[in-house]
């Protein structure tokens, strides 16, 4: 909870108050605002965009475009055009407000915390003409030995991340910047998540996947955690500045089988308890793990372990995780199709992710029970100053 | 909000309260409960299924499937053992207690009103050797002029419906239950649907759909209308006595169209105001529409209006509506697929349904912006005594 409000004063919260927002959280929130959740809102404007510091909405949709025309000068101008409508409708609905010509204005009033944020496929510089613009973190992502991938959700030129407290304010918003933009774009894949519920748990715990483990325990949290790791400094493109690199993969979770794990072989795979989210090595979520730890010359925690091998080794591997679950109609003849959208930011993947993302596709006690099906990197813009619009300062 | 409270009465809240569970409502839930609204349960044993008369989660999932072996004594005896685990699960799920044998337990804990209802399709009765058993009232749906249904969302043997306040649970429990019945079914079709996020509107209002009407302002609300028109009495099948028939319809918007038009052509052919809710003849949703008043001897509501048309010719026309939203990826060089799970409950679909849809498919000015791609009815069984198992009486 002191994290929770810690970050959400790096993110506005504080500014948003100012202006007269009902700003609370999880529990509370009810009790405060008594019109109910719906009216608190996020700040637009800013030195990044929302969805990213911000504390993980309920719902999330992840939209991946191409562009239309497919090169050149043609695409850039398509692009810009594209952004501007974006910036200019995003501005609106995430303060509760219709967006221009919104046609279903009556949707856009409580916003329930929305934010929209928008990133650019590292391929697509070099099609508009903008090479030389690309920041050097915006890769594409090796390919991983534990790789499955399904170019269904692969790659794209542009991705629209839409989260929010409440599902009708998604589909809402997604309407309205999708269809704003339909001429210039195909959609090219898209992807639902969900979180436990606003306000469902009052506790502020952190939240659980569909394999039933807490999820989000080590993370970073405050003001110079992501001003280190997640927030680009503009050292490699000076526009870039207040930027993130995402790496969006989706990962299935191969439920039956795991469900046929017993479940201290499931602790033994993750290093962590499925009741408390604590370390084998401890009794509370919040105890750091002990990798060091032997009974009788065996480690309590496995070296092989997802957290023993996830976790960092120096400083400079780590990274924002902000994953949504999700539940989607399985294939002919399977029983489930979910896992997780994992969503991470950082400033340069290549740094931070691959090397965990390596480690794990190596040796990952998990793997048997995740695979990868999908994976895509973008560049998400810095944020925008009042007046401005989002990416400008790329063509600036 | 008085309505509700009273549904909620009708429905076991009270019976819930005096087992001390923490029943509240909307807003108010968080302000009594700090714990979250999570903790929230609905009664499972009853005279009538949940899912059906519960204040609308904001959350379903409705599942169709299909029972191998297909027909015979075989079949029978496996819906026997389906409905049997159902009940035995879904009686602990539904009241915050893991299954027998859940993998993943801790996801049981706050079941956020959940509710599982199950129902048998028309044509199951014959199959199982069970056709002199079948209510009379339980029949596949004529066809209308306006459907264009796509198999994929038609038909199947039993249904499956979930629904909660938190699509975590939602996800949980369509896991638990699918599972434990894999080797005897088959999913035929899988539908997702949402409203308002529970608390993000304190003020109780009636939902809005994603064409952004107002969407349930008429509809059964007392104890007394859910006797007359939901509740079958056991006339023409007396294990059926406390059972419905459900017609579940998936019924597409045409948004790219509908977003075209204005708003003063959108209210007319629903008949009421898209900020309010009100009839055009009125100022605020709980007005009555007067379909005689005429402003220069044009009727202010038309007569091919939505609820003109749909407005019940006499009482013995009521039903239930209990529809949800959906939202998914739409098909290649679509923007957009939105629309209604439209779930309607009542007593013999063939009286109280089937002339309403007939009067909207041969005029309904609402008919260019909505298509019905899908259709299923289900004999949605009488509620379960402690005890006792779904469906008993069936077999009995
Ligand atoms: C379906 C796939 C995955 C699941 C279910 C999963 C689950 C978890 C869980 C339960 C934890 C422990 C609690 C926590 O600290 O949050 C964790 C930690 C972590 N995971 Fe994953 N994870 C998945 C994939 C990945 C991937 C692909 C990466 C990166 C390449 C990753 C990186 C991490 C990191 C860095 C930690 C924190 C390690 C530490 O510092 O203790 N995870 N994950
Ligand atoms: C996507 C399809 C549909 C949409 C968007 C829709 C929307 C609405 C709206 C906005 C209202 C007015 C507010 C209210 O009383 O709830 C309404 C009323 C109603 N609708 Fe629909 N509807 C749809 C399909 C249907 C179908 C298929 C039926 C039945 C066959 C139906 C039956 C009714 C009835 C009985 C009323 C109440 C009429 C009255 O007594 O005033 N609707 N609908």
């Amino acid at each position: 909870m002191v994290d929770v409000n810690r970050r959400r004063l790096l993110t506005g919260g504080a500014a948003a108050l100012a202006a007269g927002a009902a700003v609370t959280q999880c529990g509370a929130a009810q009790s405060a605002t008594p019109a109910g959740f719906g009216h608190t809102v996020e700040p637009y404007y800013g030195e990044h965009q929302g969805g990213i510091a911000t504390p993980a909405q309920a719902h999330a949709l992840f939209v991946a475009l191409d562009l239309v025309p497919e090169g050149g000068r043609g695409a850039r101008e398509t692009l810009a055009a594209v952004l501007k409508l974006w910036s200019a409708d995003a501005a609106r609905l995430t303060q509760g407000r219709p967006a221009l010509a919104d046609t279903e204005p009556e949707l856009a009033h409580r916003p329930a915390r929305l934010t929209v944020s928008v990133g650019l496929g590292p391929a697509l510089f070099e099609r508009i003409g903008l090479a030389h613009r690309r920041p050097p973190t915006a890769i594409d992502m090796p390919a991983f030995r534990t790789d499955r991938l399904d170019r269904r959700f692969c790659g794209g030129d542009v991705l629209l991340q839409i989260c929010a407290d409440d599902p009708m304010v998604v589909a809402h918003t997604a309407r309205v910047l999708l269809k704003n933009v339909r001429a210039m774009t195909v959609q090219r894949w898209r992807q639902s998540g969900f979180r436990t519920a606003h306000g469902a748990d009052g506790s502020g715990a952190t939240m659980r996947n569909l394999m039933g483990q807490v999820d989000g325990t080590s993370n970073l949290r405050t003001a110079a955690e992501f001003d280190r790791f997640v927030w680009d400094d503009g050292a490699g493109q000076p526009w870039f500045a207040g930027g993130t690199i995402l790496v969006v993969r989706r990962i299935r979770a191969e439920m039956d089988t795991w469900d046929e794990l017993d479940r201290a072989s499931k602790e033994f795979a993750m290093g962590r308890r499925l009741d408390t989210g604590a370390p084998l090595t401890g009794t509370r979520e919040s105890d750091p793990p002990d990798l060091q730890a032997q009974v009788n010359g065996i480690p309590v925690i496995p070296p092989n372990s997802h957290i023993a091998l996830a976790r960092p080794v120096h400083e400079g591997e780590r990274f924002l995780r902000r994953p949504y679950n999700y539940d989607d109609p399985p294939a002919a003849g399977a029983t489930t199709d979910s896992g997780l959208i994992f969503a991470s930011y950082q400033r340069d993947p290549a740094r931070q992710f691959v090397p965990v993302q390596q480690r794990l596709a190596g040796a990952d006690a998990m793997n048997p029970w995740i695979t990868t099906v999908g994976s895509a990197t973008f560049a998400m813009l810095p944020g925008v100053a009042e007046g401005g619009w989002l990416g400008q300062g790329l063509f600036g």
